[in-house]
Parts: C-alpha cells; structure tokens; sequence
C-alpha cells in the first residue's frame, strides 16, 4: 500500500496515486455515474454552511498555530480512539488526556506513530475518508498513512501547521466557509465570539445555546450552574420565574452573538406539559441534592417544552439530539471523563415522547424544530410521518455513527418518500474536527448526488428537478432551516 | 420544468415529454433493467385484483360525474395535504372539510391552485407519481403541474371529468379491475353494494367487515354502536353471547354482499385467550362509560381471538393493521376530525402480541390471517418468521407509508428469505383515491419485477420461476389470499 | 423448470445446465463483478473455519454411513420444514420425529417427495442455494429437485451415501475443512470428542461449552442438570461455591477436547452484576420448584458475569446468542418438541443489557466476547458502536435468519462504517447440516467479496486493502476470535 511521496499534485500522473478519486461515492453504473457526476459539478464549489458543530471559537478569536498532528487530529478526535481502542490500544498510548486534565506521559509523536500503525483499521470508515482528505487536500500528502510513513507525516503535518496559511482563519477562508455555528453553554460568556467580531475578520462565527448544564438536573454541578446561569443573567434562578427569565436573556445575549439556534442533548425525547405550579414544584425538587431518575427525566421533558415556548417568542430553531447512552463504561468516564468514545446509542421513541411539546405548540407556525436520531429505526417508522405532517419540524441529517455514506443513503431511503427532500435541513458536520469540515460536506454532497442520480436512471425525478434538489441540499436548505438569512450578526 | 401541453398522445415525439418513461422503476443497469422489461412485459395488462381498499361504493351504484379536480383529487387524500401542512399551508386553504363537516370558504380552483404551486414538494414520493400517472393516462395532461398551469389542469379535468367515459363504472372497467373490496362498518346496511348487484353490471365490487366501531370501546360512540349492532343483527347486544351471535349473523350478511375478509385497524396487535367467564365481564365492563384504558386494549385483544374463531366456521380472512397512533395532533382532530394526515406509525410487536391467538387458533388449518406493519424493523424480525412458520399467516403488502417503491424493495429484501414469495399475499392498494389504482398497481407490479431480476442477474433464481413469481405477485397470490375464486357473489 | 439429468459433470454444455452459476451472488454490474470475481478467486479455496455449529461429533467418532435422503437432509433442518408447514405440510407428513422420540408412520421415500413437491417455495430463499449446491457438488444432481425427479434424487443420495466417500470423515476432507466445532452441554461425557483424538484421524473436530440447561432455571430438568453437574465435576452444586467450581471444572475437560469458546443462548442478553451474598442468595432460590421469572432471568444474567469472570482465566471466548422466543407454538412443542421451527426473534436490548457485565470486566485485556443478534435494528444503534469502543467486544456474523445473501448485505451495510472489519470475525456456519457447510461458507465468501467490490468501484477502499481483508474475513479472523492458532488439541 505504501506508495512514494508525491512531488507536485498538480501532475495528472500522481493522481493515480491519490486515494481520492474523482468519482469516489458515486455509483458503479457507468449511467448513473454520468448522472452522478454531472449533479456534484454544479455544486461542489458552493460556499459551505456549517449550522451545526462543536469547532472551538477560540481558533478563530486568537487564529494561533494549530500544534502538532497527534494533537489537531488525534487527540480529540473520539471517532479515531475508540476504533483503536476497541482493537486493545489504551487510552494513554494516544496521549488521550485523564478526567482530571492532566496528559499521559508520553510524546505525541509516539502517539502518532501508535495511531499511523493502526490505520487499516478504518478501512472503508468515514473517519478513514476524512483524514485521507485532510492528507492529501490539505496537507498534500498522498500516500495511505501506515507505520511506514508515519513519522514523514508527522514532519510534514508540523511544518505546515508553522506556516500563515494554516492558521485558523486561513484556513476557514482556504475552506470557503460561509458560515460556522459553534455550541456553547448558557455559562459560556462569548468572549471569543466577541473578539472575532472586534476582530473586524469577515470570517462568520456564530454559537448556539446549548443549556444542556442549566436544565438537565443530572448534569454534574446542576445547581451550581443554575446559580450562576442567574448570576450573569441578573436573574433569581432560585425560583422558577426567575429561571425562566434568565434563559430568555441568556438567549437573547447568544443571539447578540449571532446565534440563530438552541440544542438539546436530553438522553431520549420526551417532553413534558406540566402546570405552571406542577413545573415549579418540580423546579423546586430538582435543585435539591439527590434528585429523583424521574423528576430528571421530567424536568427535562418539560424543559424541551419551555424552550419552545421561548422559540416562539425570540425565533431561536430548536434541535433536539436524544438518544444517546452516555459515558457507557464507568471505567472510561472515572479515568477519562466525557466524550471518550463510550456514548452508545439507545432505541428512542419520538411518537409518543414528542406529543405533550407537539400538543402544546406543534401547530404554531413560529415554531421549527429540527429532529435528530441515533435509532435508524425511527426514520421511516416515526420521524419521516412526523416531519411530513407537522409544519415545526424538520429531519437533521444522518447523525454521529450515522454520518457516513451508507448511513446518509439509508437516511434518504428511508425518509424521503415520505418527508420528501424539503422537510430535511441539508448537512450538518457537527465536529471539533476542524480541518475535515470540507472533508464531510463533500460526502455529503457526494452521497447526495449520488441518491438523486439513481432517481434519475430510475426515471423517478426529472433531471433539472435534481439539479435543483442538489443545489437546495448543499446550501438552501441549511440557510432556510436555521434562518441565517436573517441573521444581523 | 413546464413542457408545452401535448397535442395527441399517440405521437411517439411526444413520449419524450411524458413523465412515465416505460422503463421507470426498473434498474438502471442495463442487463438487469432487460430481465425486468421481461417480466413486466408479461404481467402488466393482467387484470387488477384490490382485495382491500377505501374507495366509496355509492360511486359504482350511482355512477354519477365526479366533480372537479380539487375534490376528487386533493381534498379526500391525506397523503397530499399532509405533505403540504408540513410546509406550512394550512388545511383551510386547502378546502379540508371540518369535523363538524362544514367546507371551509373558499373556491376549488383556489385550493387546486395552492396544490399545484407547491407540487415540487412531491418530487420522489410515490404520490407524484401515482398523480403524475393519472394526469397523463387518465386526462392525457403530460406536462409537470405548476402554479402556471394550474388552471389549465383544472379545466381539462373538470371536462373531462363531465364525459361518460369518464364516469366510474367507466374508468373501473378502463382499468381493468376485476375485483374492487371496499371496508364496511357492520353498521352499515350495504345498501350501495345491493345497488351494483341489483344493477346488473358486472363489475365486480365486494365489501369487507370492519368492525372497529363495534369492537374498540375507544370508539366514538362505542356503547350506541353496540346498541346498534344488536338491532340490525335481531340480537340482545346487552349480553355477551348476543354480541357475539350478533356479529355472527353480521358477518353473515357481509358474506352474502360478497365479503370474503375481515379487517381490524387497532393500535396494537395485542390478543387474548380469556375464558367465556372473564371475557363476559370485560365486555359488561367495557359497555360502561369511562372504560378504562387497559380493559379497551384488552377487550380488543379477545375480539381478535374472537374474531379468529369466528374465521373457522365461516372462513373470512382476518386482515390486522396495527400499529398507527391517530389523530396524533389533538389541535387538528378538533378541528378537523380523523383522517387527516397525523397518524402516526409505532413500533410495534407481534411476538408476544399474538401468542395468546395463535396458541388458540394458529394451526388450525381453517384460520387464514393477514399481517400488516408499519414498523419496518418487524419484517426480519418477527414477521417473516411467524409467517415463514405459522400455516394460518400470511404477509400483507407494504402498507401506507411503505407502500412506495423503497419501501416495497425493503420489504421483499426483508421478508423473501425467510418467508418466501409464497407467504405474501400479492398488492393492496388500500386507497380512497380510486383514480390512483392502476398507478398503484403498476408501480408494485414494476417494484417486483425489478426485485425479481435482480435475482436473477445475480443467478439466485432461474429466469422461469421468475416469470412464474412475477405472475402469481400480480394476480394469483391475492386471489388465493383473500380466497376470491371461492365467492359467490 | 425439470431439466434432463446430466450425464457427466465435467462436459462444458452441462454447466449450462447447472443452479449453480459461477457468477452467482456477484453484483451484476459487469465492473463491479469483475472486481468481486477477483476477490474471489483468491479466496475460494480456503480452508473452512468452522468455529461454531451444531453437527453431531458421533458421525466423526463413528464414521458410519449416513442413511437415506430424507433423514439426513430433510428431517433434521428446521428452515426446511418450517416453510412447508407455514404452508400447510404437517410435520407429520415430513417425518418429523415427536416430542417423545417416535416417529410417525410412513416411509422416507414418502416425506421426500412431499417435499420435493414444494420445492418451489424455497425459491431466492438460502435453503434453496445451500440444497441446490448440495445436489450438484456433493452428489451430481444437476436438475433443480421436483415432484417429477423426487424418487431418482432419492435413489442417486441413497446409492451414493452408502459409498465410502461419503462417510463423514470422508466428506469432511472433501469439504477442505480444517476445524469444526460441535456444541456441548457441560454435562455431556464428550465421548464422541475422545474417541475422534483416539481414533487417530487427523480431522481436527472440538467441542465448545454451552450451558444453558445449567444456567437456565426455566431449561427443563434444571435442578436435576445442577446435581449431575456437580457429580461430573465431583463438586458439590448445592453450593454457589461448589457450583461455580464445578463450572471450572468442567470448562477444563472441555478445553481438554479442544474447546476454545462458549456459548449461551438466552432470552435476553441482560447481564447482572451482583454481590457474591446476593448471587448465593438467588442461586438458592432458583434451585427449588416453581422459580420466579424475575430470579431465572436475573440468574441467567449474573451467570454471564460469571461465565466472563471465568474466561479472565481460562481465556475461553464468550459467544452470546441472544434474543429467540424459543417454541412459541405451544401446540407444536407439546407434541414435537425443542427446534421445530417455531423459535422467533425478539427486539433486543444490547446497551443496558450488557452495562453491568461490561462494568465489571469490559476494559479487561483478557475478555473475548462475540456478541450475535437475531435483531437487525440493533446492527447500527447499538452492536456496531459497541464493538467498535469496547477491547472485548466483537460482532458474530448475521445470524440464522440472516444468515442469507441480504442477511449478510445487510449486515456489512449496518456495521462496517462504524466497527469496521477487524471487530468482526468471519462466518459461523451454525448448522447441523453438515452437508451444507461447504455451500454456506462459499455463500459468505461470494457476498463479502460483493461487497467488497461495490467500495471499490465506488473508490472508497483500494483493491490492494480489498484483496486482504477478504482473506482475513475468510480465514484469518475466525481463527484469531476464536483462539485456534492457540489450542493444543
């Protein structure tokens, strides 16, 4: 597999050597392909939309030197460890900091190493699409990343972080980023988003209010966080009217700061329509110490449907990812701490969990909220009928594990003949992975074209239709759906 | 997108503007797509057989004119005016009639207008292409409708529409239907069936007992109904044996207009085997207002095993369709009442969920029952199984939501191997929208045919056995299912 | 379909003639096939790994002619007569021995021809690709079986199965086989195993240890299972202490015979974690009569823990086969008994389920466990992304049902982009159809490489990565999951 290092990409012959092909993720069928192709070429050079994603908006804020390759790329990245963790490689030989902060002894460049000697294990894993990507687009590196080459990687990755354009804001523009939203908690006072906007960098960074710490009572440091959620909002969050106002004015200070968005990452999906006294006795009952599995879980529920009820009010999209088992191993979490690799998707019920918000204010047309499931079962079964009924929702793309070329394929198959395409929101990344944000749009608009070609050479979409549908796909919809449009920031 | 509207649908020129190329459905390469056209080319003018449905029999006794397009099209069919809810427009604007039966203000050409305008949304769902079929071999309208020619549409179709060719008998006996079901309540007298028997025309158009009215103790109005029951049928309905013998003699008189199913739309597929003591008190239960919820679930469950062995003696095919929570959105049943595009399927189960029927009746060879789902995740699991074993089960098509090409590929790739081809029951349209059936019918029968040649080029099955299968999906399986050689009427 | 019966296998127009296309289960895209022809052709002639399986080890002992066509391939093979009694064929009428051990009147000749004469049902089934390559490879029946044919079947399978090289032992090295496991309860005296090494035949046949009728307090004659274990393992079983010892021991005999795995067919693939004075607690209470169902399922669960606490030692490899609702037709049971065909898979649960196991020894380097499902909807959700994070986890091959072209299709689809290949571990052929093995693995092999050609005409795995990982699938990982470089036998 190893092939030679290869002198100037722009030679034709050394495209043989790469391992991105120009018609990789299109279908065999040579028809189809010619389909396929034709779709991508109108829109692969859109600007991309990035509503959804976890980038730190302090690479943006300082725009310093990213480090080195084990820590841009591998260390914080739970896609990569997990899988060499799964094949008995520890934590700590991939330099993976200890919940408390500190870093394994260790080199990165041994990290590295550990990690280029593993790298068949991705083998047809979109983690493996996406770094073969940040190689060879970014960094130029064309051959496949093995032990061989590793520390050649490592050099060449090192040197190139050095230079201006690979700094933060180089490389957003290099990537033609028309916009990234970034999450933050209520806690979070913004001020790298603040400083990129004093900045005067034309760069668009946006957050989005993520409360997950202030209303999820199983959070650690819940009534801490309630505490200081009123503090900065000059609010009384002991009481229930007072909580409520400080997440109106948190939200209206992250809309400030650009955000067009809210997201919560509630284990499942239920919500709740209780009482105003039913909601603040639970309030009252969730800021003790020992809180009930119960009154959590219902505290919770309802919080999904305060939050749409604000929604209503000041316009924020509402999105809502349950369902995933967090922080599986106790061993991991204890040494590790969160994001390890150990989140496991659970069965998750929309139908019945959804119906108490939907009730309330599924009818009301100020109202969006954007639907997210780990359960592949729930697409066709309750989350197409939903979105194709209900005028709030809309389906969030293929998410987490599920954001691969299969798993898109499947999220088409089995929504669109029911929710259609203008009931889905185009692609979210939804990565701390930086340098393969262009990586994983270009999948999906790949997989995308490829969806809309079959439909074509099956004769079931016009053609001009799916030159449309594609273009909507990559960029309309993400505008329309989380109303960057409107957006002053 | 708009194509000039064409003169003469005989002329080969104009083919190229059809949205029904002859090869859709089919794959797209080309050695496969031969072996379906191969298929195809031998099932395709077989005659129709729509052994369940929800056409309306006063059609076929009266054979009045249908109105105009927006009535017979768009307002009785959920499938489309959901679609459009989804998108924000509301029911009113659409002329959906209101629970109390009143029409909203408005003009039919209006809400035709407000459909066509936004039938981009349709792009890749099987209602466009079931109308795109009815525009073009019903009307001879080739071109995509569009706000532009909206009323050009409406106008062709409301003349058309006044012609006796285009009347129902007309357009049953154009489609080639040799047998249509509908689905009575058995409250209802069947006076519209006595109509077409007495007519003397030969179409033949059976009814189907549904007796969800009579059974569900959730049913609006259940207690009256079962008054009801017990008049038509000359029984004490205020006893559990009346009922029962009242549902005899109704199922009876069903049989004598035709019937050779029965059908039952419960949320579950929950049964149960209680002894005559315990189900006699559940029923004296029930009869009083304010049943609870887990005796209404459980007198369903008996009335399934109950109606089974009712099967044994007088030999109508149970249909079970579970698995829908209606009227999802309480705002729109109040407003508009049932049927109105928020059912929404729930995962469901049969494992468990039919023991107790099956432990009874399930290898009594006299017992017939035809499964539906609309859990998907059920196919491989649990249906194909029971099927594959139980010599009283059979599979019913993909239904509602799956009823689409997707959704009918997943279904045989989740059912064929381990249950065969022989314990599935042919297509059911199950539709209001009677224009629509032959579409119907020719997409399953197209869906099969590209199943089957896939097989086939993969040399799984010999080219004549297909030809043999394809026959039997089309036209001998459905007619040996719900045993319609056998009927009399 | 009846075709002539050939007249010599190796003339070329004969082929023409065969069920067995060379092409078989290839893509038909002709690209996409040669690519897979390819991958093939490298591995077709591997040996077989057989690493878990039900086939009778006396057969290898013994090596005694097998008897007639119907005893050896009908009779014992549930997928076969399920599908004939699903259509109305009593077991009878197969021959089917009863609960009791008799078996019915009639005559084998008889209950082949019955079911020659449904053959047709099995079409695009596996049963019918595993049978047809039977007929053709092992005995030159070219034909495709039917009820014009039956008796010259029968008569050629019988002429040839009284021929020496059709002996087990014979067949066995025709088949190219290098290891097959058998399964065994712990308290079988693995005479059969003894008397194979004794025989100084060379076949490498062991056993693996699967004790469910002595974990399982719902197993029938449990209590009596316990005290002969005990007497086999010269441990005093009405001890937890003892009992858990006499595990030990016997897991030790069987590892003397070869064994390198276990095996444990639960209901539910729930695990428990409990202290040792509440296990001793439990395992008290469900040796008396009448066992709650709660203390047999928490003792199922606790015992899986302990099983796995075991392996820590003696390194044998957990297999946990989950998730059947084992003799669901009562009616069938009480007359014929255990694996009649009416065992149905049940939703299962994988991420709580497994937490309390996984909790306590899930990190340890020294765990194997490989995880199988009869619940396809948990591929994704939960069986990819645990195996895909945990050392110790690793996914079995689809499993009965979908242990079947679409099966395995579907298998690779849902699992790959998240675990990856290397976290699975090849193809069990699970079968007591010995005479199946060869076909079952050639079907597996064909589908991985279909497969693995469709990534790389789609570009997203070089043919070079291609090549080796259907080699590892083939051969390479099933001897690393199941230790069997490592066995001394």
């Amino acid at each position: 597999m190893a092939r030679a290092l290869s002198g100037s990409p722009s030679e034709p012959c050394v495209a043989t050597l790469s391992n991105l092909h120009p018609d990789r993720l299109f279908p065999a069928d040579p028809g189809v392909r010619g389909i396929a192709r034709g779709l991508y070429a109108q829109i692969r050079d859109l600007p991309i939309i990035s509503p959804h994603g976890h980038t730190d908006p302090a690479w943006f804020a300082a725009n310093e030197a990213f480090g080195n390759a084990a820590d841009l790329l591998l260390t914080p990245d739970h896609y990569l460890f997990r899988m060499l963790v799964s094949q008995g490689v520890s934590l700590d030989d991939l330099g993976v900091p200890r919940a408390d902060g500190s870093r394994p002894d260790g080199d990165p460049r041994e990290w590295w190493r550990t990690f280029a000697a593993h790298y068949s294990l991705f083998a047809a894993t979109p983690s493996r699409m996406w770094l073969d990507w940040v190689f060879e687009e970014v960094f130029e590196l064309r051959e496949t990343l093995s032990a061989a080459n590793a520390d050649a990687f490592y050099d060449v990755i090192g040197e190139k972080l050095a230079q201006p354009a690979f700094r933060p804001r180089a490389l957003f523009e290099r990537f033609n980023i028309e916009l990234l939203a970034t999450t933050e908690s209520p806690l979070d006072d913004l001020r790298h988003h603040q400083a990129i906007r004093d900045s005067g960098w034309k760069g668009r960074v946006v957050t989005a209010y993520r409360p997950d710490p202030v209303v999820d009572p199983e959070f650690a440091g819940f009534a801490d966080n309630v505490a200081r959620l009123g503090e900065l909002a000059g609010e009384d969050t002991s009481t229930w009217k007072g909580y409520l106002a400080a997440h109106r004015a948190r939200r209206a200070f992250f809309m400030a700061a650009g955000a067009t968005s809210t997201d919560h990452g509630h284990p499942t999906c239920r919500t709740a329509d209780l009482s105003a006294a039913e909601a603040e006795r639970l309030f009252r009952r969730v800021l003790e110490p020992g809180v009930a599995a119960e009154d959590a879980e219902l505290f919770r529920a309802q919080m999904l449907t305060e939050m749409a009820a604000m929604s209503l009010d000041d316009g924020l999209v509402m999105q809502i990812h349950p369902g995933s088992c967090r922080n599986h191993s106790a061993w991991v979490y204890d040494r590790y701490g969160r994001d390890k690799g150990f989140d496991i998707p659970m069965r998750t019920d929309y139908v019945q969990a959804l119906r108490p918000l939907l009730g309330r204010h599924g009818m009301d047309p100020r109202l969006d909220i954007i639907l997210f499931t780990l359960d592949e079962s729930a697409y066709s079964r309750e989350l197409a009928p939903l979105a194709g009924a209900y005028p709030c929702l809309k389906l969030g793309p293929a998410w987490w594990f599920h954001d691969s070329p299969n798993g898109m394929r499947r999220f088409r198959d089995l929504t669109t003949e029911t929710a259609g395409f203008f009931n889905t929101v185009g692609f979210n990344d939804d990565t701390r992975a930086f340098l393969s944000i262009p990586a994983r749009h270009d999948v999906a608009r790949r997989v995308d074209c490829a969806f809309l070609a079959g439909l074509v050479a099956e004769h079931r979409l016009p053609e001009d239709e799916a030159h449309s549908i594609a273009k909507s796909l990559a960029y309309d919809l993400p505008k329309q759906a989380y109303k960057l449009e409107a957006t002053a920031c």
